[in-house]
């Protein structure tokens, strides 16, 4: 197992568009990617610093995941972490062998076509860890 | 203002060997640098993936600000994100200018040699940001 990169922080916020102004206006990051995922109940943007992203993320609904991660963070916050690897598949069936708890058995779709899969924290010292498979570096 | 890169993410961790070794096992990360300080209340553990780090910090004592933050958090978690700058100096500046509420007024030695300021989370939609110049990049 080889990580490649750290492929993106995800920040939780409130309001996308303001969030999205604010890393503009004070750190120079712009906008390369948006999407809804309604599954995910969030709107993002990616903001592209070095080989990695800034991950924004307005939940959707008061029943988005990242909105219950507000409530309890008591606001917006980091909200996990994104490792690149070569291959989702392969790199989940490695941390299940480990007996890691994961929170998707299986790899599924992600944002911008990739292909991810979610750690639970509890098996990752208190850090969501996002395993993010880019079809486009590969 | 451009950033280069997320010079590393930061995770308040309980025990620094344990984290150490977890990381190696799961996800093949090394150590690439060790650092004790007094000052700031952790012993770290820098490991290398891709052209970011991830830290690892363990309080040296109840009183440091990361036992604190894990008071606050529940547990280990995540604890900050460094953000790789040319000159901390004027992105400190600049943020000031802007009224940005940062935490340090002027830099300051951080670990590995590098020159860092944080601004404050209040400031940054709920994240620790850290600015960091590393003079091995520049």
């Amino acid at each position: 197992m080889h990580l490649q990169r750290i492929d993106h922080v995800g920040y939780a916020v409130e309001d996308l568009e303001a969030a999205i102004a604010y890393h503009a206006d004070l750190y120079g990051m712009s906008v390369v990617h948006r999407e809804t995922s309604v599954p995910e109940g969030v709107r993002e943007a990616l903001l592209a610093v070095g080989e990695s992203y800034i991950q924004l993320l307005e939940p959707l609904t008061d029943a988005s995941p990242v909105a219950r991660f507000m409530r309890r963070n008591g606001g917006p916050g980091g909200h996990h972490v994104g490792y690149g690897v070569a291959d989702v598949a392969a790199t989940l069936d490695d941390l299940k062998r480990k007996d890691v708890r994961v929170v998707d058995d299986h790899p599924r779709p992600g944002s911008r076509g990739c292909t991810i899969a979610f750690v639970h924290p509890k098996a990752a010292m208190g850090v969501l860890i996002e395993l993010v498979e880019d079809p486009s570096l590969s």
